[in-house]
């Protein structure tokens, strides 16, 4: 068993409104599980060599937790279109190509290298209806060292022909022939992934909780993104009082293991309430929701009544995979939302917009998402000297910088649950 | 006099809702100017060495009509803030460090290579109340290569004692000093800059008005940005119909010279009529709007009722140096008024950003923002390959593309009216 130690400037969530700010000190770790952090490196760690990495700022990895892999290939195209505009022109064509998959090798692998230069290290992320397609999909993320959890998209109805499972029986047997092919995967572990209620009869998604309950899989999918979607949820489903509740009744909203929800920009009080009773976390994709004029979630309403929350890049509704534009996004849209539609609800701090992309989103994952001992070392390398002014700034003036500003060639190191992936070739 | 004749693809507005998609055509120039463009090569140029950029795309230079170059130091921090806390903590401290002309050309240098390196070639700047700082500025501006005008910052009331002159008499000897001492400038010319109604008196403001009357200067200042601000403006001048008009009765809003007005986000429909009849052009600053809660402008009324507009980067109620940025922004930030405040007003389209960032606010530099026979020859070479996905993009595509994603590592060279002022090196 190695002990690592690093000397750094550490910065991570005390809770959702609070920074811990650690100017030079130390972070302990052992196989790949952080011991903590120090301000004075403790007795029994002297002795160990000192990784210094003089004034760079470390943060935890960062989550993200809603992320269509396919739709990388047609990102930044249509941005200007209305929701089914976009979806006809652009993501069911563009989806339906990863049935060949040497399409799909070359465009997976433009995702998953732009995500492991990226800051992130976790992630929910959709795949395709295809089955080796998706496999393929987690085969190089594997490879990539990225850690989370990747779903073959199931949906039997509302779709177009070259884009839909044929019944709700091939559907389910298609998915139990992927998730025994998964076995051989470490890394990234499969998500239960019914499109949305829109797209998913009632049978096929009856036997993706039955798969729930036998195998305590997760499940990921879609909630109250916008007005028309909910009201067609409402038409398809009368008996359920909202959207969350039609989940809920299908047996897929947290009751049968872990759940996530992309969106919920207008969930109810009655399904915001559902949703904390049951432990179902909000994915927050505040760009996608301006490009595609969904409108913004109520962030602050979801963190004082206390449900799970973290941050999606929504890719490709969203255009950036970054998550430090997640939350820049999360704090611009908050205040648009502030200016435009209730001045009740404060806009996001800098500490909250962090939060929710590292310790809020990565509680999904488990012990992730900080640096306090017993946490999965998943860690990001910053050098922000490219950013600095003439003047001093303050480490969380640095960090708001690094939020707004910093790129992916700022990344030096990063590191999952210890393990490193990836290191900038310098020069 | 040498003829150059460029082959590429070319973009370029039509008007403010139409593209010019020119693949693999001729862009032919003399003397800093446009001869056209051409599908074919004309007789007469043939035998001329054709330059040839391959697959690259040629767009022509973007204009920024607001930012505050000082500004530079302190952008992306307290961006969740208030404006008021905000312009108290950081603005005003930062923009007196200007007096130190050690920390000017520190701050300023970051701040024109940062322009440099991007895909602007024309901009409106801010500079301090600080003469010499200011010069500084326009020094490097013109060793840089970037064009346009830069402004002397005027505040004699409202605004703290280190960072205000000391009388309007002053300020006006000092300006008129300032004014002097430009003279060596070619590529940077002056432009008066009374910073907005509230930090200067009538006297100031009629003593500027006296110069512009004079010299034909253009002036540049800020106008209906927030209601706070409006509020303020209506007490300071009871007698003014409205923001727009106080500017007017006091000489400085485009009757005697031209003029550009940030912001103008609740701008009155008499003020948007009082704009046209004036020619005062808008300068959009979406990322602003957001940061500081602003709003968001009616970007398509202006556009529909004929007033000129451009967009702004605002630097450093923006924090990014970037009009490609803006565009996108713009849209964005359309999408959310259109969601939130008024559906009567669709978002806006790629054309249209496009424009607005081009030919748009070219237009208060002259003949500039387009590749037409007459206009002068700003081109930015952009090698987007490295953007592209494994199926075929249309030119149109592309452009989304590059307005959506492309960083200033994919800008090969930079030209503005002939001369080249930015090459990549290669490897």
């Amino acid at each position: 068993m190695s002990t690592v130690v690093w000397k750094g400037n550490f910065i991570y969530s005390k809770d959702a409104a609070h920074l811990n700010l650690v100017e030079q000190g130390y972070l302990v770790w052992e196989n790949g599980i952080s011991r903590g952090i120090f301000t004075e490196l403790p007795g029994e760690y002297q002795g160990i060599d000192v990784r210094d990495f003089g004034d760079c700022i470390i943060v935890p990895g960062l989550c993200d937790l809603h992320a269509h892999a396919p739709q990388y290939a047609m990102r930044a195209n249509g941005m200007d279109m209305e929701l089914l505009d976009w979806l006809n022109t652009y993501t069911f064509p563009v989806e339906s190509r990863y049935d060949d998959l040497e399409y799909a090798k070359a465009a997976y692998g433009q995702y998953v290298e732009a995500l492991k230069e990226s800051a992130t290290t976790r992630a929910c992320i959709f795949g395709t209806i295809h089955r080796e397609g998706t496999l393929l999909l987690m085969e190089l993320l594997e490879e990539a060292g990225i850690r989370g959890f990747v779903g073959k998209v199931n949906m039997d109805r509302n779709s177009p022909d070259y884009l839909r499972e044929k019944s709700a029986q091939e559907a389910l047997m298609d998915t139990r022939a992927w998730l025994d092919a998964c076995g051989r995967f470490s890394r990234v572990t499969p998500i239960l992934t019914p499109r949305f209620v829109p797209s998913c009869t009632d049978e096929l998604m009856r036997g993706l909780s039955k798969i729930q309950e036998e195998t305590g899989l997760p499940v990921q999918s879609h909630l109250s993104e916008n007005f028309g979607e909910i009201a067609w949820v409402k038409e398809l489903c009368p008996e359920s009082e909202n959207y969350g509740d039609a989940y809920d009744k299908l047996g897929l909203f947290g009751s049968k293991g872990k759940a996530v929800m992309a969106h919920c920009v207008h969930s109810s009080p009655a399904e915001r309430s559902l949703m904390k009773e049951r432990g179902v976390f909000v994915a927050h994709c505040p760009q996608s929701n301006m490009n595609l004029s969904s409108g913004v979630a109520p962030v602050r309403t979801y963190l004082e009544e206390g449900v799970s929350m973290g941050l999606g890049s929504d890719m490709a509704g969203g255009f950036s995979v970054s998550i430090f534009r997640a939350m820049s996004d999360a704090v611009q849209a908050s205040k648009l939302r502030w200016r435009l539609l209730d001045e009740g609800l404060k806009p996001l701090s800098v500490e909250e917009a962090f939060y929710l992309g590292t310790l809020g989103g990565g509680a999904f994952f488990g012990k992730v998402g900080s640096f306090e001992a017993g946490f999965e070392l998943d860690a990001v390398v910053i050098d922000d000297s490219r950013l600095l002014p003439p003047h001093t700034l303050s480490l969380r003036e640095r960090l708001e910088r690094i939020i707004y500003l910093s790129e992916d060639r700022d990344i030096l190191e990063k590191y999952v649950a210890g393990e490193k992936i990836f290191e900038r070739a310098v020069g």
